[in-house]
């Protein structure tokens, strides 16, 4: 038998801390996210229970046999295919059973309840797992720091291989870039990649469609690898054969935009500072009307998770949180800028762990 | 402005006429494919009302303007961040109002409650949108059949230029056979690809790692393309260099098991007998503890939906809905047989749309 991995009976016991504070016995975990970050379990079926006392069972169905006893090797698993009620049903009351509000639909919720023992009560709580997943651990950032590199090792061997040229359409650059990514280890791209060229890159969710790049054009690439559960994220904009005075200008804002945000993100400062030190550049140069989204998000397990840092943010950021700097101008029929890393929070400066030149690219 | 589309005017009508028969005057739809479903919305925040008189108004964030003014021509847009709860606090009572069981969480369910107007009822309803989606119209087969063509062209390109070779890892084979299917237009695989050779050809849900493919291995391919909403999904099984008794013997009654489940599947068959009818050949031949999953499912803006073929199944299959025909026999230690097609149910024998020879290829 494997050894058990003590980083997930470190959450476990984090958890059942918060539970405790509000009179809970027990955590029904049902979402395949929570599931993995707190046992380790990679399957698609799975649910989890954790009590207060730390003792914890876990189900899942017959496919997963063999596989969750090599990766929970130190939580009582139960076999059985509707996993979330095979595992209520065993509770012992009386007990104060928390599920999770932004997890539990209402259909999940009917059959829970007839699954409820009757000296067992449901209480649906908000956000409980989230907030201890805010602070990354140090497995969990080095997972970030690793697919992050490999993300922009795959950037780097693109422009090296020449593969972002002229003549070249949207799509295929885009496919060339997934797959050095995986073969540089990602299981899939963490998010469809966007190659947004010339008024293309005004839009900012545009994809990866058939317009062969001209000379001239704005490129926004922005793309992110997904491996073992995590990850990245980040966004350049490159320049074909040459820039002109428009593109060489609103480049420069939001790159000093950027640089602003980077700055004022350290642990304690207030989120709402983070995005308005970046909109605050853009703004005074007369462009504030062409940033039309928010500054920046949490990345981890999942590609937007908390925090967030936008005109309407609250709350202050947290050493260990991670955190995209991401300022923009699109200003339609002419083109568009995004510059965008992915940084850990510290006391001091952050780490940018998406550590590719942000000087602009000529093509 | 666009010419409305009608068939998505045709699906919002279908679907009036199934909540008057349950007294309910209109419904909110939340989730992202039943909006993209009954609108032609394609954007990642939106909701949509639909009332019995046809009438509806959907809404989304001010990144969406210009798009949803093209792609939904037809029906009223409110611009707003939080989508459902504007659309649902204009409700003008008395109203009942259908929200969605199966994709309503109990934290949007909280602030859905605190924007109901006073004399609007909140109904959970279950199933209603799904069974509309249950049978396909043309437009849905159409596209369906396109991307499982895009798909097997990129399989059988894959093949017809060595890229499946001994000495190449599975993530290798995995990387070229997604890039084909992106160069062909799919935006993403449906799925993370699995490429399962050697041994892990045993375990049914392995994915594609580092492991070199070796002379003689059975190496299962399960892959899938995802375009403009819809998926494809097929599995073929080859062996490298020369297949032994063992791996003819279990791909023989594979082969035997699928075309049984192909022949059981029209339009009026009990969804439970397509599975015996698989099931038996694979039983009948020994290897019944060996075929651990079910029988196949149904595809479309979903990899599985409705309806299901497996031992528990009810119900009979309809004309126009899709199913997978992919039985399997997994041996520990020795290897595996998956050979997976998606049919479009007729009243006699059914449209295979993955349409790749199932010889047991030599590579």
């Amino acid at each position: 038998m494997a050894l058990a991995d003590t980083r997930f009976a470190t959450r476990r016991r984090a958890l059942a801390a918060k539970l405790a504070a509000q009179r809970i016995d027990s955590i029904l975990v049902t979402s395949p996210i929570h599931v993995r970050y707190l046992s380790g379990f990679t399957g698609s079926n799975g649910a989890l229970i954790v009590n207060k006392d730390l003792s914890a069972q876990i189900c899942t169905d017959g496919r997963y046999t063999t596989q969750i006893a090599e990766e929970v090797p130190d939580i009582e698993a139960v076999i059985e295919r509707a996993s979330a009620t095979a595992l209520l049903s065993r509770v012992e009351g009386p007990r104060r059973v928390a599920i999770e509000s932004a997890q539990t639909t209402l259909e999940l919720l009917e059959s829970l309840k007839e699954a409820t023992p009757e000296d067992v009560d449901l209480i649906p709580v908000s956000g409980v797992v989230e907030s201890i997943r805010l602070t990354k651990d140090n497995f969990e950032l080095d997972r970030l720091r690793e697919v992050a590199a490999r993300a922009s090792q795959a950037f780097e061997d693109l422009l090296a291989a020449g593969e972002l040229a002229e003549g070249r359409s949207e799509r295929q650059v885009a496919a060339d870039l997934e797959y050095r990514m995986r073969m540089l280890g990602a299981e899939r791209p963490s998010f469809d990649t966007i190659v947004a060229s010339g008024p293309n890159s005004a839009k900012p969710h545009h994809g990866a469609g058939d317009r062969i790049i001209q000379h001239g054009d704005l490129v926004t690439i922005d793309f992110g690898a997904h491996a073992r559960g995590f990850n990245s994220d980040m966004t350049r904009t490159l320049v074909m054969g040459a820039a002109g005075e428009f593109e060489s200008e609103i480049y420069d804002i939001v790159l000093r935009a950027q640089l602003a945000g980077v700055e004022a993100a350290y642990a304690g400062a207030n989120l709402i500072d983070i995005d308005a030190a970046c909109r605050k550049i853009i703004e005074d140069a007369g462009y504030g009307e062409y940033f039309v989204h928010s500054t920046g998000h949490g990345i981890g397990l999942e590609v937007h998770e908390a925090p967030s840092a936008s005109k309407t943010s609250q709350g202050v950021l947290e050493t260990g949180s991670t955190l995209t700097i991401e300022p923009g101008i699109y200003v339609p029929g002419k083109g568009g800028v995004r510059i965008e890393d992915t940084l850990i929070i510290t006391s001091g400066a952050p780490e940018i762990i998406t550590k590719v030149s942000k000087d602009l690219i000529v093509v």
